[in-house]
């Protein structure tokens, strides 16, 4: 094989309650990617559609991740990378992510997958480095497994596949507004106190039970933040009407994706997270902020091959 | 039905990275006890056997928990309880939880099981408000679910089972030395860092999914304990050698049982367990301090009746 194009997935990190370790898939949000040999040593990004990013390797996540395989890979040759940004850059659900972990799973499969998936999580942590200043694994380690993901660790790095219940659907809001993944970290408290504490494991002991069981109402009651959406709220318009719209719509949960702005809903069934979707929007539309949302399942292959 | 005769199972709680929300309960430690109805209104702890505890209904953690059963229900009649101890006060195996516990589900099903397991816990939680100054529930929730169960929320009170795996096995010492829980609550800190709760939910995530795909390695990989452990271990005379020594010995994994000063091991296999029991042993033979050591399957079933 010579060329690859693959579908990235778009990501939801944190999910609530899981700050820093929870993050799932997309399946019908993402990037798409060709990849392909070149005889010439070296990453080159030949093509960027979609979004106004660097196109040097070395200022793009793509191509640092590609770079940090290379480092340990024997392989002579080359690969010219294309991206097709789809996903807006800086609107939380891993536009960085779905690049850096596209990068590398597209040459590991060109390279006939010399490095398991969880070396690859590592890989792509480098374009997370380079994009929000902190390797962060919750966003590249869903793009990569599919599905809903924990890093039960950073060091040393463990990434565990966790169950991804098939009635359970995503809607994702992204208002046009800008908040940096380095700015909403910056904001973010150094100390939490231990009664807060307790409540989160709690809750991430009940949403990955609720999981596994595929216990819809579980789930729901899990997706609670005590510690960072206070805080980060604060930065998105709207957050409050938003997670009470969706809520009366009938939505299990609802919270920051990632680092926000974008806010996701985890709904039962299709029709809730439709209906989820007009909620959001409707909150959107009558204070005059653009926006794009989606209705999507969870991806729980990871990135697909196109052709 | 007008007396019962029941086994109140030892329980784990906290069970390293859960402070506070994980417990579980031991199939070969508890305690005894009898519980009959009596035509004169109230609870009469008539008899107390193994242990130095009050017969004094309102100062008994069983009649504690009993009473608040019977003021949430319409029977005229009255019960006697007969508590017969072989679980240790003050050993950090939830003493006071099999006593509380027992009692309200031993009346429970001599009423003929007007309240849930759920309502029994919110009952017991007063024996263990009187025993620590805290009503909490990682105990009593074991004993009464049986297995392994998450205290998701405790307002609203929110009780999970979690799958227990069939060959686990755990390993308690109980080193005979005095640590009261509520000194062992005075001494942790109100304040824990982001970077040690993250650590900590990674954890419990790890542990929970652990426990429901019987992947025994991530089992061990999740109990840390980054917050509680490095300071009570502090009021424990032996125990980083005892946790060195059952880990060589095979266990999965080793911590602080409850607040102390018992130490448990989690092992696959009874044969491990076994060992692990030797090499704690061995440790408080050579500090000479006197123990007390258990091996024991889990226990899924919660309180049983005898007869």
């Amino acid at each position: 094989m010579e060329e690859i194009k693959i579908f990235c997935p778009a990501t939801i990190a944190n999910i609530s309650c899981g700050f820093d370790v929870l993050g799932v898939a997309l399946d019908s949000v993402g990037d798409e990617m060709v990849i392909r040999k070149v005889p010439r040593k070296g990453i080159y990004i030949t093509k960027l559609v979609g979004q106004d990013l660097p196109l040097e390797t070395e200022r793009n996540v793509a191509g640092v991740a590609a770079l940090a395989l290379m480092a340990e890979s024997d392989y002579e040759g080359g690969f010219e990378i294309e991206i097709y940004k789809k996903i807006k850059a800086g609107s939380g659900i891993g536009s960085s992510a779905a690049s850096s972990a596209g990068a590398v799973w597209g040459i590991n499969q060109l390279l006939m997958k010399p490095f398991p998936t969880s070396k690859l999580v590592e890989f792509a942590m480098e374009g997370e480095r380079l994009a929000s200043g902190v390797a962060h694994a919750d966003n590249v380690a869903p793009a990569l497994f599919g599905g809903f993901t924990l890093v039960r660790s950073y060091e040393p790095l463990d990434i565990i596949p966790i169950n991804s219940p098939s009635k359970l659907y995503a809607t994702v809001i992204h208002p046009q507004i800008e908040v940096k993944t380095s700015d909403s970290r910056k904001i973010l408290k150094t100390n939490i106190t231990l009664k807060d504490g307790i409540k989160q494991w709690g809750n991430v002991g009940g949403l990955v039970a609720g999981l596994f069981t595929e216990d819809y109402d579980l789930i729901g009651r899990s997706l609670i933040d005590h510690i960072v959406e206070p805080i980060r709220s604060i930065l998105i318009p709207g957050f409050d009407d938003v997670k009470s719209k969706s809520l009366e719509a009938g939505a299990l949960g609802c919270g920051i994706s990632g680092s926000g702005p974008s806010i996701f809903a985890f709904s039962k069934g299709e029709d809730i997270a439709q209906k989820v979707a007009l909620a959001m929007s409707n909150i959107y539309k009558n204070i005059e902020i653009d926006y794009d949302v989606h209705v999507s399942k969870f991806n729980t292959k990871g990135i697909k091959i196109l052709k």
